[in-house]
């Protein structure tokens, strides 16, 4: 197949670790005869730097026209200072939403060869595999009334049905190829938002009689990913609630520096990133650690281009080498080596 | 002193539970020389199924005549088809409305003898000694418009300075008589409300110059709850994500059980009442866990009554007999004794 890729590598450790997984990309195309164009593009600070803007106009025409992006990182020390509105990660946001990416898939899988590293009980989360599905155009972070006097501020909670429609059946259909448990987070004993969210949760469940549903409320669902994180399949919730709790979620198996996320809509379109950040303290030091970047890659190999059999051979080498006692700093452990981003890198080549 | 207190045991293990707090309050009364006047109330459930309301008014004029109001616990199964506004959580959003109860304080601390029951590992739960200062009458629980279509629903998140100016103060007050460190949680990178917030604590941390003040974002905060825990004094946010972390909190240190909480205002009226739900399934088994109602009846004796020598008794006589291996069944190891709600009292007033 042929695809076009747009790649921001963004700030911070964003550039090595994108590198990385363009390395990775670039061994897939050959080995299985795709033809990958890849297109460069800035976003966050480095595009503040050189544009005077997070997102601008030349990143979103190299994006809208490709098949799929891949991010880095965005943001920094150096931005913390701008004006709200022109730091790095508004340029997070209005990619999200200039190009309609509703739908945020945050995996979370115990590596079983790191689990020494949770801050859980090894039993805790030796079963852990879930996935957060996050609403990410709608909610808190984009309703109006959004704005502010010295005297008092208002944000605006707002959904649509078919907002929360298409994020739903997003869910289900992950369910169903996974564990077919969809969990619904919710506060709808509070809130409007989550009456209609609840609502619609039981009105789809019809249309996919071989998943399991449950409701949970967002208190107690933020206590059992720490009691019980194994019981989760599919999780789905609206765009806030999964800020926090996919955060949450992404420190329980101790591999946060492993784990990929994809933002997507319904054509195939989509955005991949690490769920890290831009880690400015090791920047530019070549060891970071590039496997969430590499396994955001095999993300969009799997949802935008439908290429299983390419992902499943990345996230298998990413296994084996961890397995081989083979890592970065930031997860060595005793009788492990330490490698740098790029030795790092050519042991997953090799794979 | 002469004290009046309001007693709601509301559902499910709230009389269980609150009956052993009264006997323990009795006690501190005869051996400190004070009197404690009890009028009791219905509350959630309770009050739904006997007077078809779940904050009557009779429970308002008992709590306005009172100095404090000590509750059990709401909420069950029996009332979960009820429809929204007439649920038994109704009557605890009702209560805290009705007195203006801004400031939810909810104090994590690891018991030493209950971590194992911690599904963190020792070392990380071991330090743990945090307060929770959570926004309790603002915000999406009761910004307006609030309402729902079939098409669509809305909440609103609001906040008027003075609002966050109070609990702000409240956080910086306790943070002073604690370990001198306030973290104020929001989500300014996205929030309106949130930035205002983030203004009023800068401005206030000029008044408490002991006292060391950090932002954290709320995914970020969430993330530390579990990873760092220990690293926190006071933490301070706004009412959902209040909600959300404290009950994040209350399960890192294997004691949930074991959690008080006080719902405050500035003149010392306060509810005092267990973190824990109303455990429909072992209600009116008599095996109840007391020691979270046992120590919001602590809590109560220092924020409104100022008896900080009888609350530390109180909490000392709870530390102990979890030290000597007295254990309800819930928290009971192998080792220990699972004693009945009303034997585990018995110690705690022997104590
Ligand atoms: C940077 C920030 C605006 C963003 C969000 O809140 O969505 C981030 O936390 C994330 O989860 O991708
Ligand atoms: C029962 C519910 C309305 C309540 C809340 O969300 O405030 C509860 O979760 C709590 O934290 O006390």
């Amino acid at each position: 197949m042929e695809k076009t890729i747009a790649v921001l590598p963004g700030d911070g450790i964003g550039p090595e670790v994108t590198s990385a997984a363009v390395k990775v990309l670039k061994l897939i195309a050959r080995r299985y005869n795709h033809s990958f164009k890849l297109s460069y593009g800035l976003i966050g600070g480095a595009a503040i730097d050189a544009l005077g803007n997070p997102f601008p106009e030349e990143t979103a025409d190299a994006c809208q026209a490709s098949d799929a992006v891949l991010l880095g990182a965005v943001g920094g020390p150096k931005w913390d200072a701008n004006a709200s509105g022109n730091r790095p990660e508004n340029g997070l946001l209005a990619i999200r939403k200039h190009f309609g990416l509703f739908a945020n898939l945050r995996p979370v899988k115990a590596v079983p060869a790191l689990l020494g590293a949770s801050p859980l009980k090894e039993e805790k989360a030796s079963d852990v595999d879930l996935m957060i599905v996050r609403e990410l155009t709608g909610g808190l972070y984009f309703g109006e009334p959004k704005h502010r006097t010295h005297e008092a501020a208002v944000d605006t909670l707002s959904y649509s049905r078919e907002e929360i429609e298409r994020i739903v059946d997003k869910a289900f259909e992950l369910a169903r190829v996974r564990r077919g448990k969809v969990t619904s987070v919710d506060k709808a004993n509070v809130l409007e938002t989550s009456r209609l969210w609840r609502e619609v949760v039981e009105e789809k469940k019809a249309a996919y009689p071989d998943v399991r549903v449950e409701h949970q409320l967002v208190d107690s669902c933020a206590m059992k990913l720490i009691t019980d994180p194994a019981a989760f399949d599919v999780v789905v919730t609206e765009n806030m609630f999964g800020d926090i709790l996919s955060d949450e979620a992404s420190v329980i198996t101790g591999s946060l520096g492993m784990l990929p996320s994809a933002s997507i809509r319904s054509d195939g379109f989509g955005l991949y990133e690490p769920v890290h950040g831009s880690g400015p303290d090791i920047a530019g030091k070549g060891i970071a650690n590039p496997a969430a970047a590499i396994l955001s890659a095999a993300m969009m190999l799997r949802y935008s281009f439908g290429m299983d059999t390419e992902a499943a051979a990345i996230e298998e080498a990413v296994q084996t080498v961890l397995e081989d006692g083979f890592r970065t700093a930031d997860v060595a452990e005793e009788g492990t080596r330490a490698l740098s981003t790029e030795e790092w890198t050519e042991r997953i080549l090799e794979q």
